[in-house]
């Protein structure tokens, strides 16, 4: 259904920009594992809008409160309910979106489909919803931290409108994309990553870029034949993203330029006694199922939507041409935003497939 | 679940390359709606090996038997059972496969799930497991006739390897698709690409390339806010096909290149007194829901991962290196026959966001 | 899934008895259908404990707040969420039963599944539980008042124990029954009943009985052929509800006692041009679709399993046999609250039917 | 969704009485799991019409095939096919039934949803549709074998009308049962109750009754509290057969007419080490999980609706009154063909909740 993933681990989000709050109910948990509210405020703070000078300044706390599923600091087994309440939210700034549709945005869609909007804020379409996602996520992390030790997800920022990271997905740490305010993988682009975004949002202009992310030390066989390959999986959890608009895994587009021969992965054994693979095309993934090696994708997120100049549209109701100047707080550049959330739907992918293979194979 | 698709139009696969069948049962089927078998033919043998010098030579009729859920010509409403044979299989041909794993198939990932594999002719993982895709398709076609008439879905070969085919997705029309065996939509690629397909394949190698497709008269609102947009089931979907890996909507990768002025598609009223915009780098979908322009996408498919050349690999049990050098029958280049699964995907996303729109909203 | 009720109308509950709180996320509801806040206040108010004095003291205000899904007092289309906040619990009530299993309570078949559980007032087991289903059976409720007019869902208390009340299904009023505080339909039998309640706290010990349900003005072709009968899911439906031990529709078990000669329901045309049977040992619902007269079925609910008697029972870890009396405040038969949660859950079931119908079938 | 039974084990069956054949697919099925098609007959031959002089003369070879999903008599944990042709249909029979609607039986149901009905035989409404469920629920017993050694599921006929039979769930034997064609636990009623069936036979009548089944060394925690409670989905799979009209679990409506202090069940402390009820009026489950005592439940079906006298109803369409006098080869009491479709139904109900319980709890 439209706001529920999973099959095994069930994560269903609800909540508008500017309603009572957000939040998440997750369903099918294993039970008895240790539960920090502490990591899941950190992830969501990762996300949380006004953290730096380039994301909106919209303030809000985004403090967490779980309010079921959980006794002692130990999962039950049963529903974890987290909200989310809305505090800054500043309706009168969406005033004249009421009767306009903002082009490249959800308005017009929202109408066609339900014939009605909350359009404060942009009501369910905003990104606020994916405040639900990054605190299921984090429960997911803290579950796999029990069922799949040492198995991590890692995404950066690989590209700003032309600017490409040069990045090495086996090496690069959480500490050098934590530590600028791009998330960036590469160090050398940091500044000019920045400058750009800087320059976007003093013209009242955007910029999109791509997402680069990694599952290191993923089990093998996760993932399943036919429609839930885990790649097939992934590219779902990504589109549903926010101002998605590509996927690709391993060699992705890039790859239809090479052979067969080019193209396959040979295997070979390696010095663990493992089945390996001696490059990493595939990307993790052959068959729909993970075989061991790192699972590697890229996301493209286009520009934002909202901009500072006048642009044509049509009024809601009845139809007529006219023009709307973007008004409100935010983001020039949602990618330092877009890379937890990147990482939160692939920690809910993995452990779905996890507790999916855990039920089927044992 | 792995072997099903759909919400509302569910389409449950099922059979292996070489055992007594494979087929598809669909369930949700609205009832009443006249229902062709020869239809449903016609569309597998667009599917079927064997059509043309540059595609596999293995012989199948395919020959599709309605088992159920049809009356006098007319869907029941309950549930429709199509079965197709295995005619052509020559399981010693895959012999050697027992015991190895090919590079870049699903051998190993298989083993690494469920301990065990049928290897013949890569048992599940074979592309003969799209036929029930196709069929089932078909029957998703003929329905769309009735729900949304006027509404089509085309699919074209874009590009093979470096050769990009210089197509209009608005005019280009079936009839010079299916009038090549490349399945292009530039009548200028069909020579150089076929020669390209041949060279692959008399130098035993392959070739990959991208298949474009589109869906015209769409009408807005379909797809779902959250996880269930219909670019996020596209993408699901183009990702479960065999040998897929990316996909990307509208202006997809090459949108990042632009910023938020130039990317956003103005709205404006049409001369059929309807909204619009007046271009399409939203690819037909805004906020996971199409908008009624055409929704155009992509999907790229990698090389071929069987060639006939040794390649280095590893045996199945217990694992140690070895070599092994492609045998068998198979397609030097999947495009042309991916047109038609591309296409028979995208009907199944379609229709069942259309009766799932329909019984929430009427 | 376990917390998940219904494919189209979908309704997640979740929470614990002395927790944050207990709530519903509703997922796929139409949209612009007017919502009051009132009514869900009114249907929890029904189900509320310190009613009357045959039901328990614990005084809660159960305010149902909610957070989204609702734009000016119309349903938007996306998931409403419904919170209502614990207030009165008084978890040292069970702090023996941390240790100790409570005989024919859920305490230690939570500890079998999940090896761990929130012992306080019964945790996710409690009946508070339910009010996450009467919150949604309201939006629900509201949502058939504009899709299928007229359609109705009573119920009354049909016995207590021994006393079995004479109520005519197709008369009965609302009226009637909520004018008395056991809820049966059977005026007379309002005093027995009471007393004998009455007599079972004073005695600390409960009684249970049966609560009959009827569907009226239900559309014809609700329910599905083969696993989702519509007499299918109102059995699990209320076999799903706490204290349950058997359901039956029409002439049920005692159906069994008739010759099919005598049994069946010959079909006749009514005078209001409709085809209609004779009489109803059916109960409405023929191969597992209603027929269009009323679905009429009854539901048995255990003794209370809270007495306040010492009972043999177990310790949780290690276990050893140990007594146990019954403490806290409970009722001393769960009938006449029983009453607006099967109605509930019978509203679940039938607005789920009428969207997957629309959806299959317009 | 209608035709699909199960969450993990996931069962779909399709088929009408006179078109193709009926089947299932069956998909999340473990992998590796030795797997006998003889067994599969075995099971379906219990089901099949004609095996005794008191039930259907229609002679039905009912031979399986399988067809996909099993390699060297093994799974391979992917989707199995499993097919019956339909031989001995004689639509002729029903020629009749095509323009009018049978008594108590789907004919009018099915038009009122579709608007249209395969009258053949029934359609889908036929008891050949279980041939699907029987075929299904044997691979689920094979896994259980597996998974859950010494876990057994037996049924019998509890009772004909008013014979009533005296049977000990707990040391009922399968060869006991199916030692008379009656398939009662109980020798000294195999002849009423044969002699009533004849009688119902002879005088073109019917007969229904009850069946009761017990599931024997259930491990304890299966089922999931709130709504997928194992006897809220035991009573779901009971309705969901044809001619059931009732379902009650352990004291089920008599235990209505005990108090608090009778019907609980002590724990107490086993000579194996485990614990233990000293009774069970729970029938095995508390709070919807299964807690190690056998799981017992019964369950009533209705007299045959066929019988072979003139019977008011109505025609097709346009309707008008009309009589009916049935004809056709039915049995006239389904009991002794339910026995092995209730012990089906269980299965399958089990099966899903064990790999629930693992993929959740491990």
């Amino acid at each position: 259904m439209s706001s529920t993933w999973g099959q095994a681990f069930r994560v269903t989000t609800w909540g508008e920009s500017h309603g009572g709050g957000v939040g998440v109910v997750i369903d099918g948990c294993p039970a008895r594992v240790p539960l920090s509210l502490d990591k899941i405020q950190a992830a969501l703070d990762r996300r949380r809008p006004g953290q730096s000078e380039i994301t909106t300044p919209r303030k809000e706390g985004d403090r967490a409160e779980i309010l079921s599923g959980v006794f002692e600091d130990r999962t039950t087994g049963t529903p974890i309910s987290i909200l989310v309440r809305n505090e800054d939210h500043r309706s009168e700034a969406y005033n004249e979106m009421a009767g306009k549709y903002r082009p490249s945005h959800a308005d017009y869609t929202y109408d066609a489909k339900y014939g009605f909007r909350d359009w404060r804020g942009g009501g369910r379409s905003s990104a606020r919803e994916t405040i639900g996602r990054v605190a299921a996520a984090s429960v997911a992390q803290q579950v796999l931290e029990v069922l799949a030790p040492g198995l991590d997800v890692i995404a950066w920022v690989k590209s700003v409108k032309h600017l490409n990271a040069s990045v090495d997905p086996l090496t690069v740490s959480r500490e050098t994309i934590e530590g600028n305010i791009v998330r960036t993988g590469d160090p050398a682009l940091v500044e000019p990553m920045t400058d750009l975004i800087k320059e976007m949002r003093s013209t009242g202009n955007s910029v999109g870029g791509v997402v680069e992310c990694v599952v290191r030390n993923c089990p093998a066989g996760l993932g399943e034949p036919v429609f839930d390959k885990i790649d097939a999986d992934l590219a779902k959890a990504m589109l549903s993203l926010p101002a998605t608009k590509a996927f690709e895994i391993g060699s992705g587009f890039a790859g239809t330029m090479l052979t067969g021969l080019e193209h396959n992965d040979p295997f070979r054994m390696g010095t663990d006694g493992q089945v390996h693979t001696t490059k990493n095309d595939s990307g993790g993934v052959q068959g729909g199922m993970s075989n061991g090696e790192p699972i590697l994708f890229r996301v493209a997120f286009k520009p934002v939507a909202t901009v500072m100049h006048a642009q044509d549209t049509v009024t809601s109701a009845p139809h007529t041409d006219t023009t709307l100047k973007g008004r409100g707080r935010h983001d020039p550049c949602v990618l330092p935003r877009a890379v937890p959330i990147v990482e939160a739907m692939t920690w809910l992918v993995i452990l779905d497939h996890v507790l999916r293979q855990r039920g089927q194979n044992g």
